[in-house]
């Protein structure tokens, strides 16, 4: 099933992070039309090293079709105008359509 | 499950990085120790902008200790030495831990 990745910076202030995603980001993204699943992952770095990224958030969806509608929607630019609000330290975002199992 | 995963960037001749990745360095992969799963995603970039990556490979352990175990293996290690005959452009890796459902 096609994802939403969003990669999230190392913040300055995790707690005021963790706070903001979850008490005003989770809900608007949790309005996209048909969103099926979302995933949280606090990410950590390989072999001792720190990570590049503190935060990835998964959202899965049926199709494309359905992804798109989602970006599209009012959702969609709400989620997006709201990273302004604690994303500060940058964020990096793609889509990984239906992967093939190697 | 926890998940090791690695970011490729735009290689500058993807047919080569392809033909590497598949012929080369999935072999190797697949020799990491109690490896569940491993996920290839040819990503694209949301809106119109083109994506930072190229590929994300996502390999699926059991738990962190058999993903740690597979860093350290004979595999692990030939995987990072492996990196530097295609993988120029850079990579970004991380280890994304059991996710929890929002």
């Amino acid at each position: 099933m096609p994802r939403l990745i969003v990669l999230y910076n190392n913040p300055e202030d995790t707690d005021a992070f963790d706070a903001h995603y979850r008490d005003t980001h989770t809900p608007i993204v949790s309005r996209y039309p048909n969103l099926r699943d979302m995933r949280l992952s606090k990410v950590a770095g390989v072999g001792g090293r720190e990570s590049a990224f503190y935060l990835m958030a998964e959202m899965v969806f049926d199709s494309a079709a359905d992804l798109d509608e989602a970006l599209m929607s009012e959702a969609g630019a709400a989620s997006a105008k709201d990273l302004r609000n604690f994303a500060g330290a940058g964020v990096t975002m793609f889509v990984a359509p239906d992967e093939a199992d190697a």
